[in-house]
């Protein structure tokens, strides 16, 4: 038979449906499953979202090809969205809307690195960052973040690890799978480091809207004077909408990087789904106000967990953040995968090996809390108290 | 400034939206643009399929992330409408569905090859896959088509032009940009080629179902013994359901090819976008008649434009197939783009110059006459006749 691309062969296959097959095996027997797995909003989009939907889904309008850096509608929307929630001068030519924000991810690292190169990451990083670097043969370095300093990169270990092949910083924040906040001072100082030495930082913020003070700014990278010669955000209207079925994301970038983008994307799939974009634009500001209630019912289920985990022998939780948590369990010497899948088959609670995430996680789970309410995360509490392997 | 991925930045700026931009000086003098640029069917789609298209979009059921391979029951009705179209023992482990046939060639194609292999095509090429290729840092190696030979390669300069590196052959049938229809003899001695030298064939057959002949299987090559060893077809549902805005599009393969396509879309885009995936699967049915009614329609105005050509001194239709003619226009010694720049601004028609597919196409314009009607076609005629440089 004609080869693989050996890339491709080699990476594994997809995490979270392998992890959703473990689930399939639980017999019920506590009750139904409780699934923390992928990260998915625990509460239905909104009506007016889904009428929106439906409505530019069902017009004429939406089935022409479109723009291919976006629908001028939603990147007006979000420019002037992301202008208020960063205090700074964004505008539509800063936005490229993508399919979801691994797309974002793809297209940000494809206009910066190719094969040969190599983008500088976290450990432990989002998965799909690592496999997407390596399905491209674009190298990947790691800087270590340790549980005692709250799973942030030290500064002088990302200038350590900045060598000439080294093309980008890839961060998350608030993060996967730790859920840590990186506090804007650190972003800046990472920021000047990747500007005096001529990379590109590329921090994807597809937690963004669930962060536990919802007066305070993300970061202030965008009022950086040339901040477009080397950030790039992304973002995700998966979380915030409840929609990842929809399938959209943005970056947000300088003029010039949205000129590169719009090359690739051209490649990758012509333009993002339509419909869901003009909905999407009417959507962040009519929707505003239940996405705070959103922001809120998630700090709720935040403390749970603390409360929770508080309670239970063994049990630690070394950091929670605006979806998940990064919670130590008390097996050592079992592999993180081992322990999830017992948890998954015998105590029907689905969560993702710290493994995964990569190595010398194997003390860790990821629980995206998120994704259950607060009476859901109690009953988490009685599956780990009364588990053992 | 931070810098690019240079491949990035030396692929040229997407052409549609650069030819698009010439009709833009167009004053109107001549009456409304004439726009044969990019292919889009120039009727609206069903009234059905837009009412499936709302309908799907505005259930809670499409708001989740899907699975990686495509909603079930659209791989299953792509299967057994393939199937019937192919006469072939297709299922649904054969689909992978994608966000439109770009995607689908570019899952197909990193799926086997990555930096440093090659990729053979035809010159001339669909643009897309150039670019694609480029990008990614595949070499492209290119096999001549002549006029003399209706567009369509031969098989020994196919087999000379497969190196080492060479990793698959990539055609499109119906073609893009000269319409050639290859016949089903020649592609499975070409698929014969690939088998023995251990490369995949893929097949681009976006303009399927435009074929001129309704009850013509397009190929017998889901019919050879081991085909899902080397044979990899690509299909679009943007053209036949008239609904490029939606992003759906297919790759039918052999399960092992499907396994890897899908580790790529889950760091691509997840999954495609799920609203359309469940209309489009009662669409394959229920739309049928209505689609050939359309296929009919587009043979009419290909007939139309022969005899509009066949009337016009200078002009000479060399090509011409499900989608597009390939003509050559009268003004040697002159660039494809400043003829096609030309008659934009001055004539009120939009075309897209040959070099944009490949070298030595300067003689050359592409048509995409299925997006006018009739009545449109006869007035391109008028305006090539009184066309000058
Ligand atoms: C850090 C991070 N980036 C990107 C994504 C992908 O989001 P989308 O649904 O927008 O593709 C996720 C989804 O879980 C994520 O956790
Ligand atoms: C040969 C060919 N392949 C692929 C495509 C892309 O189609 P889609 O809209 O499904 O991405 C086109 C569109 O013009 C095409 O002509």
């Amino acid at each position: 038979m004609a080869g693989f691309n050996p890339l491709i062969e080699s990476i594994s296959p997809p995490p979270v449906p392998s992890v959703q097959a473990w689930a399939r095996s639980y017999d019920g027997a506590k009750g139904p499953l409780i699934d923390l797995s992928q990260a998915v909003p625990g509460y239905p989009a909104h009506p007016h979202m889904l009428e929106l939907l439906g409505k530019a889904a069902s017009s004429r309008a939406s089935t022409g090809y479109g723009p291919i850096e976006g629908e001028a509608v939603l990147r007006a929307a979000y420019a002037v969205h992301s202008a208020g929630v960063y205090h700074a001068a964004l505008t539509a030519e800063n936005v490229h809307i993508t399919s979801g924000c691994n797309q974002a991810f793809i297209c940000a690292v494809m206009a910066v690195a190719g094969a040969g190169d190599a983008v500088l990451m976290t450990n432990p990083y989002y998965f799909n960052h690592q496999t997407t670097l390596a399905m491209l043969g674009i190298g990947t370095k790691l800087v270590a973040c340790s549980a005692e300093r709250g799973f942030l990169p030290r500064v002088p270990d990302i200038a350590d690890a900045i060598t000439p092949e080294v093309k980008a910083l890839a961060l998350v924040s608030p993060n996967n799978p730790t859920g840590a906040v990186y506090p804007p001072a650190l972003l800046d100082e990472i920021a000047d480091l990747c500007q005096s030495r001529g990379i590109w930082l590329i921090l994807d913020e597809t937690y963004r809207d669930f962060l536990p003070d919802a007066e305070a700014q993300p970061h202030s990278l965008f009022s950086r004077p040339d901040w477009q010669d080397h950030i790039v955000s992304l973002y995700s209207f998966s979380k915030s909408f409840c929609i990842p079925g929809h399938r959209l994301g943005a970056i947000t970038a300088g003029p010039q990087f949205v000129r590169q983008v719009a090359k690739i994307m051209d490649n990758l799939q012509i333009c993002a789904p339509r419909a869901a974009q003009t909905a999407v634009a009417e959507a962040i500001p009519r929707l505003k106000s239940w996405r705070e209630e959103n922001r809120q019912e998630i700090m709720r289920r935040a403390d749970a967990l603390r409360a929770v985990v508080a309670g239970l022998a063994g049990w630690q939780l070394d950091a929670i953040g605006a979806y998940f948590a990064f919670i130590r369990h008390p097996h050592e010497g079992k592999s993180s995968a081992e322990v999830a899948q017992a948890l998954a088959k015998n105590a029907g609670v689905s969560c993702i090996p710290g493994s995964y995430f990569g190595e010398g996680q194997e003390a860790y789970l990821r629980f995206a809390f998120a994704n259950a309410d607060v009476e859901g995360i109690r009953a988490l509490g009685a599956r780990l108290s009364s588990f053992s392997l």
